[in-house]
């Protein structure tokens, strides 16, 4: 174990996280018991965000969606889009982040989730699949979530998505973070890197410039590093907010603190129009 | 459970190995009960590997060095150096890989040795230690480790330390790398990326030419990938072999293949020439 972290579920989350959480883990361990790296990164079909669905996507996916009929909320997820079943909650879910990680084997994905209520991100809870440590949030209560405060960004410990050397603009954005930044990673896993802003262990997360991130891969992070004391925000600004077209797309910035969330989205915003 | 990776120890493993390993795991879990992420990685010393030594590093290696004085080995560590007991085996490792992860609270640290008898490096063990899940080999016998079997740099999956902005050569030889893989990882933890080459779930991992590279990085590696069919070099072809200077640097390759490890070194090294 260690400080500043919370492996457990906060009072009063939706029953519905907790559900879609064990049938994912169930899933892809079953999954990866039965295929191989290849059959699980196969692509099988294009999904709702316009993203090719690997098998294994689609394996926890399905396992998911059976489990949690029973409890009648709206989902919203990466292959199969908007179910409405006209409840006042919607969960919004990545049934697997890093999808590539888990299939090839190395073990860093996870089960994420958010749960909206009447449109706003009130609950989530993360879950890294290998593991099975738990962040979880409800309102302004979390699982012992703390970030680190930080609030410059030189001399700050950043994940990063990986660098598109195809992307001059994405590529000067990329460098000028690192360039200011005191370590770097990329673990390839947006929800256990948004997780790791939420428990202090690294100060800032971004997509720099890329329009990666889907409202899945951001969702949870909105509730967890936001009652962790962080924040989260799109590197030009545009809100982050429920949207059943999940081919809209974000550079989000995952930061411990509004301030630093500010500087990093500005650091990266000017190198990439700099280098227009 | 992942496919292709072993989480047993193989016959036959010294039992200066398994004491140190779990002495190490032992004593990081300690150390994070009692201290936060600044005392942990407050430096507190110059190792004998002229980097500076973090608390949490010093606290392990005195663990370990308590552990293992019944077994009679000689030690090359990290901060103590050479501890020369007149034995025909040698453990060479690094208490704790990845200390600035351990420290902040990122869950990718391990302990990481290898056996040297005679001057040759025989057997290997790498334990994650936020897990307990373990990789080792003794000579060609390894705990089910096989490498994803990649012969070809174009595509690949890549592990790397971090760039370095201030030293241009070495910068342009990162990205070179990048623009040729598929896909890129930062896990900041050397031996965990090493033993994930050896498991097949990543391709290669490499020090892109910063001479960051200590022998008790790479020690266990040499070991476990050839162990699991692949090869470990140095991008400018220095030999890596058992030396009890632990100044001495390397800008390690540890590849799927002999043939990886070549591609990978001639395209890192040709980057940093040109960019002289």
């Amino acid at each position: 174990m260690m400080p500043g972290t919370g492996w457990r579920d906060v009072p009063g989350l939706h029953p519905a996280l907790a559900i879609a959480a064990e049938a994912s883990v169930t899933a892809v361990n079953d999954a990866r018991l039965r295929l191989g790296p290849g059959d699980l990164a196969e692509p099988v079909a294009m999904g709702a965000d316009a993203t090719p669905t690997m098998r294994v996507d689609r394996i926890v996916e399905d396992a998911i969606l059976s489990a949690v009929e029973g409890t009648g909320v709206n989902i919203l997820t990466e292959e199969s889009g908007w179910i409405d079943r006209g409840s006042a909650y919607t969960l919004v879910m990545d049934p697997l982040d890093g999808s590539a990680n888990a299939a090839a084997g190395v073990p860093l994905s996870a089960f994420s989730a958010a749960l909206a209520t009447d449109g706003e991100f009130t609950q989530a809870l993360t879950v890294w699949t290998e593991t099975g440590w738990r962040w979880s949030a409800a309102g302004d209560t979390s699982s012992g979530l703390r970030t680190s405060g930080r609030t410059s960004l030189d001399g700050a410990a950043l994940s990063l998505l990986r660098p598109h050397p195809a992307n001059p603009q994405a590529s000067a954005a990329w460098w000028r973070a690192v360039e200011r930044a005191a370590r770097v990673r990329i673990l390839s896993s947006s929800c256990l890197e948004a997780a790791l802003v939420a428990t202090g262990a690294t100060d800032a997360f971004a997509d720099a410039c890329t329009d990666t991130h889907r409202l899945v891969d951001l969702a949870s992070a909105v509730v967890l590093v936001r009652a962790a004391g962080g924040a989260v925000r799109d590197v030009h600004g545009r809100p982050i907010e429920l949207d059943t077209d999940l081919t809209r797309r974000w550079s989000g910035v995952v930061a411990a603190t509004p301030e630093l969330a500010d500087e990093l989205a500005d650091c990266l915003a000017q190198a990439w129009r700099a280098a227009a």
